[in-house]
């Protein structure tokens, strides 16, 4: 398919011209072809009319656990360790791959109805989350995450092994496979050895979560006399491509590892927040030139998937935390959620921006909204005003996935359908 | 008009049951005249169908300057004295009553879109609110800012004299009209006993602005050797029933003050975070009985009307401020922007709860969405996972203002027009 998008508003994410008024993208197969004035000589197949709208680069969500909204609004206001240990952990344990399925598909379809185009995923039963890929058309990483467990060390190496041979490259290259253990506290000096073997073995990077919370470094100078995140460098993980989840409680000597090491930390503000993990310094990584992207976590502790709620999040809480209405202005809180994210997934070559030669990952915002005039500055529009519910159109690989608000890839009804009764015969199981 | 929501799930914020599934509410007028099983003795002249929606009241922005949503996305990311001394109040001193108007119409729009029925407004060309709430359908207190300016305060009182006279009542009712020294950094002592005699002449409330930052608390302790909220309550202003935005910068002897008192603070979580302002320790002063509200502030530093996004962000963001997940749970952050809004306005004999004898002011919910599924806890649900999108029907004084997201009572395509219009003239004023 070839695809004209006309007389559109342009944010590009490129790092150049922040806003391209009255532009046209023009798109063949998979590809941006060209940018610009109307040209007579490129053929397409379908025109979308821009007037009134916004074109920016896909969402990129860089941690989540998307199965996890079939416990969407289960349990919350609980402190940490119930809230896991009496609630999430429990009925985790009951859910088969079918659940995972359905919860995959109902996340999804809210990705893609609030402008989300790419997720990195840590869960099990990852196939499931493969198959949703290839069926939702949008791109995705599988992570099987990792936690040790006696007699089972093996077998979980052997999953993602598995998982990187039946999944990595598919759905025309949307799909990609890392390596996930869990995070420090749930996996040994000697097992993250194996995980990285494992990495090093299938040449790809790794997902993990680090220094989530206070307790969680504490224990750490604890057990090995040094933060997590001094703890994994030491023990060569860094050397893999890192995406951190999460970094919130970081000295400087974290940051500077970071750095160096070229480490990615995700940022999710709104799991922070509600779980009271903290206040990441985001501004301060950002300044010292690390990549630090954006994410939601689950939908257990969000709750819901909507990125342009942390974009908001991200920029308007680290002002106030820094007492500097300047810290993380509206255009930095856009990189963390496109350009930023697709370096942490190593597929900024590809996506991340709206530029000849990358894949068509595009959505279009409806900007015909009493919440969205008037139009003095389309970026703080974008970072502040803009909801989820605005994105009209989502294009992925330079195919239609949503118009007019339309899912075209994915029966809503039905997902929404057996999401409910999944959930509900899980929490009756 | 009398009016039957049947088969709804119901919201009640009445302090007794939290949910109630499948039930029936009706409407004769603008009161609520039975809640229960269906009646077949009443007769109803409209039937909505609330399956698979919820019913709750009309959210109540407690503090906002609705006219500024013509300065949306205008000015962020600056500090904020070059914010207000270089951007806000060079252009709104260009402002006409005009200009008030279709800004004030947009932001009411915007608010119906959202689920607000009530708000509390503070600004100036009050008349053009009053007028827009007349058209617009939906309640709301009209206060005039009094700033203390040499030659011009006698003027700037008669003002508020003229409003009352001419708008409190008004509107079947739905507008009230109260006093408003802008803050006490802005009225000096001898000013501010004007006002409040003014406020006692008229026998009505106060709406003010108090410690919103550390450096007016800092100021405040320079020039008066106390905090603000002492300096006023000196004077005698607690004496008038007083809804006081922001109380970010609060001791406890503040709180003590505030509770003593029955002064109801207006939390603005997102205006106090993009703003820099700070942390407001709502948690605490909710524990001892303060009847704290909720309120968004205006659009150029929020940057939109969204009550959802506010209820969302007392919760979580005090649970990261606290390091408490229990802190500010989902049923208080809706408290907060429905009954305890309700009594900051001295309305709540009328509105914030949905009960029987209250005026109908209601709102439907349309839980059909990817977010919105499963449904394990609906007040989960409405704090942490509702769009303010989600809103599907408004109805106020027992009048449809909303119905399947068309609003029936405004021309939205001619607002946003003009207000886009205006915006554009007056910043090339
Ligand atoms: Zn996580
Ligand atoms: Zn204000």
């Amino acid at each position: 398919m070839s695809l004209l998008i006309k007389n559109i508003t342009l944010v590009p994410m490129t790092g150049k011209e922040e806003v391209v008024e009255k532009t046209n993208i023009y798109i063949e197969g998979d590809k941006i072809i060209y940018i610009g004035e109307l040209r007579e000589d490129i053929k397409v197949t379908k025109t979308i009319d821009g007037q009134n709208k916004v074109a920016m680069p896909g969402l990129i969500n860089a941690h989540t656990h998307i199965g996890m909204s079939l416990l969407r609004n289960y349990a919350d206001d609980l402190p940490l360790h119930e809230w896991l240990t009496k609630k999430i952990w429990p009925i985790e344990a009951k859910l088969t791959a079918e659940d995972v399925y359905w919860g995959s598909l109902l996340s999804m379809v809210e990705m893609i109805q609030s402008g989300t185009t790419t997720f990195c995923d840590m869960y099990f039963f990852m196939d499931q989350v493969g198959k949703g890929l290839e069926e939702s058309g949008i791109r995705g990483i599988l992570t099987r995450g990792i936690i040790e467990e006696s007699g089972k060390e093996k077998e979980k190496l052997d999953d993602t092994r598995e998982l990187y041979k039946n999944w990595h490259g598919k759905g025309e290259g949307r799909i990609k496979v890392m390596v996930a253990p869990h995070a420090p506290y749930t996996c040994s000096p000697a097992y993250l050895e194996d995980v990285m073997d494992l990495a090093h073995e299938l040449d790809t990077g790794i997902h993990i979560h680090l220094s989530e919370t206070k307790k969680e470094v504490e224990d750490s100078y604890k057990t090995y006399g040094k933060s997590p995140i001094k703890h994994v460098y030491d023990l060569g993980l860094f050397k893999l491509p890192t995406i951190a989840a999460h970094c919130v409680h970081v000295d400087e000597s974290d940051i500077k590892i970071l750095r160096e090491n070229n480490v990615s930390p995700v940022n999710n503000p709104s799991s922070n927040l509600k779980l009271a993990s903290g206040f990441a310094p985001i501004d301060e990584m950002l300044k010292f030139g690390v990549n630090v992207s954006l994410g939601t976590d689950g939908s257990s502790s969000n709750n819901n998937l909507n990125m342009f709620e942390e974009i908001h999040l991200a920029s308007i809480v680290n002002k106030a935390v820094n007492m500097d209405a300047v810290s993380v202005p509206a255009i930095t809180a856009l990189k963390m959620a496109t350009i930023n994210g697709a370096k942490a997934l190593l597929w900024n070559k590809e996506i991340g921006s709206i530029e000849i030669g990358k894949k068509a990952d595009v959505i279009l915002i409806d900007m015909d909204k009493s919440h969205l005039y008037p139009r003095h500055n389309i970026i703080s529009s974008l970072a502040y005003s803009v909801q989820g519910s605005d994105v009209d159109t989502v294009i992925v690989d330079g195919k239609i996935i949503m118009e007019k608000r339309e899912i075209k890839t994915l029966d809503v009804e039905k997902i929404m359908y057996n999401a409910e009764k999944a959930a509900k015969d899980l929490v009756g199981r």
